[in-house]
């Protein structure tokens, strides 16, 4: 009934945009979108101080099968990041240095995946950053078909081909293009105040005082008292 | 039925007392202690190499909400340690870089969160060291009501306001103020037997040996045998 | 009706096959072996970087109780790894700077655990490298007997004393003494295979070409469209 | 920047569709459609042989808060079923007897929920079936804004507004209208197939023989023997 | 340093008081209480629609270890709840049939463990709840101290000796001795509320009204409209 | 280099020994045989109430197919039982009616499975009763190839093909042929002790005078006091 697809054509955000999401950096974008889009804290960075921004080419495999990555990798362009999801759980080391190789050959960004890696100390080597859900050598077959460039969920966050992927040490969050320009205006624009702000709470300026807090402590009925009645 | 209170008043263990604990550093203490006071080790270190003590200030929030923790801040004297938790389990970051801004504003050694924490690269940059369940840029809201120094259960150790806090690599530990010193004095004692124990094992003998263990070995029915039977 | 023993005699594997094997990493090893003998991802690196390959020596023991480690110290030979596991799930850290020492000294390259660990800093400043499922200080006792040298689970994977243990950062494998040398000789071709299929995608040839994948995918049913119908 | 919504149309499958659908089970029916849209096992039921088909009324909370709940019965016809979940992990019991009571005065026919429920005795004492990650008295609040009938994400799996819903012993699946008739269809032959093949494996038939694997077995190259070599 | 007791006197509530909350059940005694005492959702109920209320005696023994639930037999007076937990965390069976026949001789209503028990087959049959975090045949040993009556955490809630304990299909709950009186009066208050709005609810009366939720609906931005824009 | 075998022919331990261990149940054999043999927590009943003892036939499949299992069934006698793994993890649903329609017409008695199950509404109405990690209706391949009667490890445990099984609402137990007898034995001396012991317990005797444990926790520092100091 399902049916099996590679879908070639991918809208892409413009550049710039993507450039000022990838700055603003993950918590800043989640934040600025007004708290949408964030992948679940299971996927993890497997290098530390990695940053990258890219368009989303999505993949849904069939768990402990790859063969939908190599079919992934065709309709990469330059600054891609490509996310893999497996068709129910998996752990299985489904991406290594030699799919990174190929990735790198055509410029893509990164890697989300929703199950396991392998090669780990040759991605770093590579400079090949990646956020999966685990580390793991098993190996993977190439035998079920599966779809490139579908709606596909990793970690619990819809992601659709050519949404705006921001990944650093933070996570991973998703962005459909539309909330592009919008977010990253408003990311700037939080960046700077978060500056200020900064600036204020460095100087020694408390938070429930900067944010007015303390009318609200109040009125929720949190009490001051020096000891516990 | 249940009240909110911001407790201003702390006692704390004398500084010498805290710094003896954390030159011990957490498993030393831990077993001076007695083998008590041990946080669980989902609570993980979010660098690497950081080693801080300090008196708790402790935080009981509402999941998802981190208002508490800005009341929290202004009871903070130089060289405490925040201690976060929430009233049922949550993964949200509730605390970042504004937050340890702040904190490092008052001279806050460190954080422990039993819940999540964000802009992890900038935590690391900065130097304010801290110890999690989750790391995730999930934002957070000022809404409900909690308290500041009052016991609370992190990672499923009760932890008062006032309790020596050590933490490193190998996780946190919290004391009440009652056994700093006895337990420093323990710590002392067996940092120095551990070097005469180490210089030993260094040496090649054998911990059957050192520790005498083979009679219980024997006594306990274990067996030396060339082949399994 | 269970008995306990120290088996004393292991057989193992040759210096060179060993090696040879350690050269070719967990995913190489696994792989040439036909994609078995990996122990699960619940076993992770407590360091960066760190490749062993040795001779299992491993210990059964009851949980929270590390004797039987300090039974199993004098059966091992230089370049022999230890593999702990316990009867009953546990995190305790059985096994700190003082037993490493204790290896370190007969010469021991490293340590698998299917429970805790501790010292963690030590550790990795001694440069004694390890692979566990938990960093937790929780103290153990000396008192329960348990087994050196019989078959053991570790992370869901069998491993019998003399078993070639290689440990990377990809995780752990365990390989009977007779599947050394032919595992070792696949291996080799393996890596020599995979440095041509590195360089052929290294020039932007693609995986779906290299290994012939089109036909298979057409096969599959899998649909190459432009736009998702 | 993202807006939330109560979206009051939600067009439906067919009731007789719906129905066939409830009688072929999660089990057929995932299979019927080609192995997508089940929900992942973390999403249990809490009673047993409850078995509910209907349309899909999503709803987005703020974890530890239920207000979109309520805002959802309004939208809610007879025969649907609410699926509930949060933006970011949480385990709080955000439904429970007095919300069942108003669903069930509505004709709703169940719940699916990717937190929390409590009251659970009461509930299956109302006949109220319900699917839930958790079970947990933790209370929630009314306070923060959401969504009703916009995609959601439960356990893994995309849930759009007006789904054909079917939950079971065996779990939750979730099928876009537009697959519920030929799917329904693939159902039924396959039900009568089942029906076929469970009358010769009951009368002695083996699965390799009626499926013919025996040639897939030899090619595979597994051998038979009689002892392992 | 840590010394172990064994506290034999314990208050308690009065048993009019205890009655009244366990009638009002966890959920209830949970909210009435301005939502505090409640144990995490990792403690399940072993046999369902049972419902049990008493004072706790507190048990904290070494993992693996059973020695102290015995030494806590004797202070349990009838109708008392025994609260065991480990000061490392555990699955192991610490608890069968032949400790619930001692504690049901002196008339003990049930078991809370933050470990695992067995024979639970017998303990249905015997008709003694028991409340675990694991159902685990794994046998203990009787040999290490520990303490009785003293403050422990279970499930990430600390619990005092004579804390009132309530347990029912939705978890458990824990009171100190000073909420018993004003929680009972607050959760009789609460349940005839319930049966006002139940009967509303059960009559078609929406939450949304009932709770007059629309107004902040509106002022928290929610948008209702007939298509998702 | 691995190869795949279906193992013919299989050494059964004798039907009285089987039934013995079976009537035992699970946590007496696992104590009458040391405390040795023991699955895992993670392994669950479906279904309340079984008891199944049984010579294993063991599988190993590649996870999401369930090839050999089909291959499998041909070679079990009744009585047998079936434990399924798989060589990564995998929660998919592995097994239901049709397998089970075909085990028991061949008069197979259970089905131990470290992967998932489904149909498992009509496996509890069939009385074909399962142990499983999951209940998932992810439906799974046939394939890949795996092996029938080889050692496989089972929620962390090993189990060997003719291995005596037993299986209960506590969890499952595997022993080797040769502990069965001495087993059988030991376990109906516990039988008739418990017995004993029950009635001792039930009469009012404590167990700390039964086991004459007074001396011990004197020993062990253990203090009786009316108040915690």
């Amino acid at each position: 009934m399902a049916s099996h697809y590679v879908v070639r054509s991918v809208e892409r955000a413009g550049p710039e945009i993507i450039a000022a999401l990838g700055e603003a950096g993950v918590a800043t974008v989640h934040e600025a979108a007004g708290r949408v889009g964030l992948l679940g804290p299971a996927i993890r960075p497997r290098q530390a101080g990695a940053v990258v921004a890219g368009s989303a080419i999505t993949v849904s495999c069939h768990p402990g099968d790859n063969l939908m990555i190599h079919a992934a990798v065709e309709v990469c362009a330059p600054g891609d990041i490509l996310v893999v999801t497996t068709t129910s759980p998996s752990t299985d080391g489904m991406f290594g240095e030699l799919l990174a190789t190929s990735l790198m050959a055509r410029g893509v960004a990164g890697l989300i995946s929703d199950a396991g890696v392998r090669d780990i100390a040759a991605l770093r080597e590579m400079g090949f950053p990646v956020w999966s859900r685990a580390v793991h050598a098993q190996g993977t077959v190439k035998a079920s078909p599966g779809s490139v460039n579908v709606p596909v969920v990793a970690a619990g966050q819809l992601v659709g081909p050519g949404d705006i992927i921001v990944a650093d040490d933070d996570g991973v969050v998703a962005l459909p293009i539309a909330l592009g320009a919008p977010v990253a205006e408003a990311a700037a624009k939080r960046t700077a105040a978060e500056a200020d702000k900064r600036a204020q709470l460095a100087s020694g300026t408390l938070g429930v005082d900067m944010y007015n807090l303390r009318p609200l402590l109040a009125e929720l009925g949190v009490e001051y008292v020096d000891r516990l009645p």
